[in-house]
């Protein structure tokens, strides 16, 4: 079966190679889109070209797949698909057969390292030396030891729990402390306590640690207001490899000024670049990074390799790793 | 048996009294030497009232000690116990029967997580963005995503393997990598791979990230110096939170200039405080947090507790926790 794969994403030069040759290994044609960007996050734009394709990988514009149906595979570059989540592309993509994956195995070891960094940074303070050396170049040695925190044996809430959150549980399990996870529809293979959002409040009431992995969906979109801080132990630390829409900006800064919020690490912004005057910025142990919990020197090459891999079970008939619909 | 426990450490008032009550329950008398300090590194002066005591609990001055054969438990309040690491004690507690234990225990999970804590913050860049966000505010979201690394599946050579080093190994092992660990005398229970002194350079030369928990000792002191360094991996990152003297920092210094050492992260430094002229604060990649790796907020209590388990073992004549001779 000779098939053509369109692509808007503009791979690293190595990457790429990789990619072509691949392709060419199984006898599959390229269509690189004239459309092509390097920002993984970027909507794609409708390209005619996509009509020549069996399988799309990459951001294709939902509404140009839609009105191709020789499309059989969508392989989405990304953890996030928002732009794909409607009811209408859903019944579409079903109606037809067309099978649709995302990325998230590429991008759950990168970001739940990038959590860990982050929960354990705030844990030993590493922001405050990072300013003392570029600043006073102080030694609070003996004022700043009873400051450090533990991770060890603290309790651990994760807020959307997909692969991100597992390889996140898999990192904390030699904490030996106790980690729930929030999910949608709880399947019984989390491996960890779970609850819904109908019980969240109790599972926020213990956590010393409120990790958000929610999406950019109505449902999670201002899931983190006010409320919901007010629910969590005071002091606790909060963190966010999600999407920025799914906490509401002003209550977090008010949580943190009053100290309820105890500390942030935010690595996802509404909007994002958060503008150089955002009140984020300053607030009160708030630590803003410009959304790289995904990154990695190899994204693109895992990338790749994960579209490689799909791709055989996609010409085998197999299973396909990161199915979402 | 009624015992009389002198002590030199400056306890906080919360673990002070738990230190109390918890000699009061088991009617031992507590001597609070006139010379107690806070500081829990620094050497204790001689004091006449150790004479009363069968126990001694902080940083006794090792002289003042072999002076008083009435001693039968010399409690060190620190892991490095390099005073008391001379033959001439040795032999004579040995002579005496005399035990000596130092608190590794509490130590080593503080320890361990500060060192996941640098080693993931040099990977996901974190000390770069705490310097954007107190400066221009920046979102360099494309460029930087290829720069961050993981750790999963990296090599991690740990020199020095004790208490830290095995809690360390514990944190590490769901990232999938190899550890591997040099001990002056493997005893078969590392359960990690292990060299010695003789084939670490081998070790060495596999590592993507150097890890120095090594003592002051005369057979660890300048240990990594520049032939060390060009023995490692272009690229390889270096963490200290052992002690500064067992690093050549003049060649460490050559060698992060060089690019020959990727990034340094560095917690125990000589001398210490670093004075803020010291080189060491301005070379390439390198971060230095001022010597807290051991702390946490509940560091005396965690002090006390591990104190009182071993007081508990000693009256009983059992196998006493951290005994090191």
């Amino acid at each position: 079966m000779s098939l053509t794969v369109w692509t808007n994403h503009e791979l690293r030069p190595g990457a790429c190679a990789l990619f072509a040759e691949g392709l060419a290994a199984v006898g599959c044609r390229l269509i690189q889109s004239a459309k092509s960007t390097r920002h993984i996050l970027a909507q794609g734009e409708p390209d005619p070209t996509l009509g020549e394709a069996d399988i799309a990988y990459g951001q294709p514009d939902p509404d140009d797949v839609m009105k191709h149906p020789r499309l059989k595979w969508i392989a989405i570059s990304t953890a996030g698909y928002t732009r794909y989540d409607r009811t209408d592309f859903r019944k579409a993509m079903r109606a037809r057969g067309t099978v649709v994956t995302n990325a998230s195995a590429v991008f759950a070891t990168p970001c739940a390292e990038h959590l860990l960094a982050m929960m354990l940074s705030l844990g030993r303070q590493l922001p405050k030396y990072v300013l003392n050396q570029a600043g006073p170049r102080g030694w609070p040695y003996l004022e700043d030891r009873y400051a450090m925190t533990l991770l060890t044996g603290q309790t651990v809430v994760i807020l959307g729990y997909g692969a991100i959150g597992k390889r996140l549980a898999e990192l904390l399990a030699p904490f030996r402390g106790r980690v729930i996870a929030m999910r949608r529809s709880p399947r019984g293979d989390e491996g960890v306590e779970t609850v819904t959002n109908e019980n969240a409040a109790a599972a926020l009431a213990v956590a010393d640690h409120v990790v958000n992995v929610l999406p950019d969906s109505p449902a999670a979109r201002g899931w983190c207001h006010a409320a919901r801080f007010a629910q969590m132990k005071r002091g606790a630390r909060f963190y966010n490899v999600g999407r920025g829409t799914s906490v509401n900006q002003s209550d977090l800064i008010a949580a943190l000024q009053s100290g309820q919020i105890g500390g942030a690490y935010l690595d996802a912004l509404d909007p994002g670049p958060l503008p150089p005057e955002h009140p984020l910025w300053t607030a009160p142990n708030c630590h803003i990074v410009p959304h790289l919990g995904g990154g990695q020197r190899e994204q693109d090459e895992a990338l790749v390799r994960h579209f490689l891999e799909n791709l055989r079970r996609f010409r085998a008939g197999d299973a396909m790793v990161d199915r979402i619909f």
